[in-house]
């Protein structure tokens, strides 16, 4: 197994909190909240934009969209380091239980939630 | 360069997602609607919760945070995807833009904003 | 002057809240979470619907809007009320400003963001 | 009855958006996303804060916090306009039923969720 992608990444991301003495302040339930709010500005870019206008927004946008995005990943990142969860597995769990919920031939090309497939 | 780890996730996010034709409702605004709505799921775990009950809840809800974080993990990789955003290089642009918005002797033990430091 | 409408809703929400020992959890921080996190459940409604479903959504789920609605007023209310804000004032002001940073001539049919006009 | 407080402030709303001709931009997902985004921006002025700041950011922020609420409360209003929901009522029948929810004899002094009573 190659060393982990995910978390070369965490590690960038903990020296340039710990460089700055961050820790003190990255409570989860902080971090939750950063996390909540980093995913609003990136939702920000797409509102009021109809469905036409999104490829060109994507477009234009493009470094916004990156740079909110990795805020995004960046506190999912240290969250998932702070709450000592690893993200392959917490994904591969998701997969098996969004298996379960959404079986192929319920759910395929319905965008209806588990509780009303 | 070992096969990228993020690719491998994404990859199975995709093929989870094409099972069921979903990529008809995946735009990028829904997609980063429903990351918004599903780090709020996650945020909401830590609702009225104070800090001293922080380490506790943490401990009970183990499976809950990890399944809401997956979530959160899940939507970021497929917004990545959908965007054709290099989550690495999107991490790492916004560290070196970090770096020079927080410099680690104004904003070392400070939870200032960047234009109030 | 008649007795003010939000004046009586408000005092509703605080005695259903008193009468329960809540005010202790009611900071202002976690009641700005809380209508986040409400926000986004009424968000949720409308996630990956399209425009042409939207109506069919709006009259299926009528209840459940209003009760997601009634929650995000609920916190807005709750929040005023901690942070001794009158809302017909903060509402006048926003209007005020929006006026000034949206006039008419330049913002009319556009949905560009003030900083873009 | 007095005239409602509650229409008058969304009538002043209404010919806000009408003036500008923004009401094609108004379907109820985009203000519900607006909504979201407004909650965030609030709820940002307290992150990173401990309980001991709160006071301090709440008197330092004031003007802020009032502008950040006003939005809010401005998209509840119009989401409400659009779809037809009188707020008193529902905020009535929310009371109502989160009082079954929540029977002050098992919810006094408890941050516990009903499912958790």
């Amino acid at each position: 197994m190659p060393p982990s992608e995910l978390h070369a990444l965490t590690e960038k991301i903990v020296a340039f909190r710990d460089a700055r003495d961050w820790k003190q302040f990255h409570n989860p339930k902080d971090l939750a909240a950063g996390l909540a709010i980093e995913a609003a500005e990136l939702q920000e870019i797409f509102l009021w934009r109809s469905k036409e206008e999104l490829q060109d927004t994507v477009s234009k946008k493009r470094i916004q969209l990156s740079e909110e995005l990795a805020d995004v990943a960046w506190f999912t990142l240290l969250l998932a380091h702070e709450l000592d969860i690893d993200l392959n597995e917490a994904i591969a769990d998701k997969l098996a239980k969004n298996a379960a919920k959404y079986p192929v031939e319920k759910s395929k090309g319905s965008h209806a939630k588990y509780d009303e497939l």
